[in-house]
């Protein structure tokens, strides 16, 4: 019996979202004029049928009316991370239509641009830029404004001194005379600075950089963060169900090298 | 002596289309509307001159006129290398060139179609959708319809369920409790569903795979695809003339970094 | 007390050029025409306010005012440093802003030709082809003729034929058999044939390469090539310093990655 045929739909709200979205499954809302680069456009579910079938039909029926739709993760959830992948894989053709979807399944602008903020560090300054092209379009096309977005400046959440200074420690004994400039910028930008901005939950900034981490193979930064991430709040049912989700975003080999990290990690968690 | 002087091109049919696709060595057959977006256009042969004389050197004798000819591996498997990699790292604008080139070389639009979908889950659902736009764009140029690609529903190639079974206990019994949804998926989808279909042989599946393991750095998951890829009829002096074409278009240490897992994995091999 | 407090600019003559382009920051020169695959276009400073102010403000004030105006390591390498990471993460929206920054900091247009020729061999023919069509660009838009660019054939540098011949025998007794293409490629057209080319000094074209490696996470071939690069004449400060602009353009979990490989060829260095 299929563990798959049990992973029945519950959640209704993403079900409506789905459908509300379904029919413009990888269709730019681009006009005529901004459509010129036309190889690069993302083609709509009866282009993709031209071309591959059974893709066509896996994105439709295993992807968006399966894998999406199952419980053990929410759509919100799914987006975020589907969203960190291409990012940080810089991915921007089909960036335009997952910003859309998580927008319609949850995520918060504000959290939107802390995740490109917060991938500028953990992918690499390009990519943050190149999704904050496609953002920028979108929040255009949603008339979304300031008003919702995160100012640079901002009260700071509290920060845990004492597992900061541990972590510093450990990375200064480690790399400071390695790397004195990327150690510094570690401490003062990324974890007392960063880290502790407001508009992403430290669960979701752990979410945002795990998925990041799986997606470019990165697997000996997986421990930190993945125990980092279970700290701030993500269960295992969550981290494992993340999982699935990259498999099908950043493909199999990315989640196949880091299973087995992931059951390390796991396995070595006081229960 | 040098090996590369012994290399004598015997394959003349790939000769001849190497000459006829010469001219348009880089040049993309995109109408002046469509060529817009300039500054992502592959250059012409000669505008590449006026950048990189040595590259554009290099390009000509030593790839198209070298590498491309030597018989140690068809020009057909060179392109289903090729544009492995070039999709597997989502590298959309050089594929309209080693697309047509390939459907020149011998391999048929069905088994393109298939690529894009293996590699879907191979190297991540947003690789496949950029490389079925640019696919859609290349088979209309040519007048290929749905007539010529294989349908989403298909009778499957028959299972060797021993070997399968195997497979599945290994994967449950590691990972079963850590990704379940990953572990049902890749019974149920990938090796009861995808890897049966036969629009591409299971040797040329393979060998899509190992070329985007390879590209993507992916070295924990070339052994066992590398051993099923030689079980699919890939043989020795093929694989490792798949890595020297890799060294071109994936970038010497991608291939650095795989040589001592080919050579571990020829070496194990009962002979 | 903060080291990044004490990183006071002394490259005054970086500040005249990163003042005289921080107005152009991350703005193409493209004419309306060219702008119309507007989602990858990158941002105006004000436009990415509108999106990500944080991100802004760390672009401005940590990496433009910051990072770049650092004494560790000149605004040339540092170009060339970020070139490179963009050419090899095919990051093309991003290379025009930088490949003008580049020439404006003291990198000729020679070394940016024979960056590009180099990185088709160490990250992949794409990426280079990909790369010179942004170059052809930029060369038009500052009127740079080929009477700039060093030519395909040019007198080569002497080689070390003792270590060349160290190196090629490490590689054929241990690869020689599994991978004789590649093998015979290395050392005709890599090691005797593009390393000798006088248009990028071979500190430089190391430089390049070690940045490529730690860029697409390629740790396990570091070790040969940073050792090469300080032989070529990279300071173990710069190389420190490296790592610190690294982060930021490749991000922190590619830069955490190469830092134990970094530290330990530092140790094993004669002194």
């Amino acid at each position: 019996m299929s563990a798959i045929a049990h992973r029945a739909p519950r959640a209704r709200r993403f079900a409506r979202v789905v459908t509300a979205t379904g029919v413009a499954l990888l269709v730019t809302a681009c006009t005529p004029m901004e459509r010129t680069g036309k190889m690069q456009d993302p083609l709509s579910q009866g282009d993709l049928s031209q071309v591959a079938p059974a893709f066509a039909r896996y994105t439709s029926q295993t992807v968006i009316d399966g894998l999406w739709k199952w419980p053990q993760l929410s759509a919100r959830d799914r987006s975020i991370v589907t969203l960190s992948v291409l990012i940080a894989r810089n991915q921007t053709i089909e960036m335009a239509f997952y910003l859309r979807l998580a927008l319609d399944s949850g995520v918060k602008p504000a959290e939107v641009s802390e995740m490109i903020t917060h991938l500028a560090f953990y992918s690499g300054w390009g990519n943050a830029a190149a999704a904050a092209a496609v953002a920028r379009h979108i929040f255009a096309e949603r008339g979304i404004g300031t008003d919702q977005i995160p100012p640079a400046d901002i009260d700071p959440l509290t920060l845990n001194e004492a597992s900061e200074r541990q972590r510093a420690q450990a990375v200064g004994e480690n790399f400071g005379l390695v790397a004195p400039g990327v150690v510094q910028y570690t401490t003062d930008v990324l974890f007392r600075d960063l880290w502790l901005r407001p508009g992403l939950a430290p669960r979701d900034r752990s979410l945002v950089t795990v998925s990041a981490l799986v997606a470019n193979g990165q697997v000996a930064q997986i421990p930190y963060h993945l125990n980092r991430a279970m700290d701030n709040g993500l269960t295992q049912d969550e981290a494992s169900e993340v999982l699935t989700q990259l498999a099908f975003y950043a493909g199999w080999p990315n989640v196949f090298s880091a299973m087995p990290v992931f059951k390390d990690v796991f396995a070595k968690r006081p229960t």
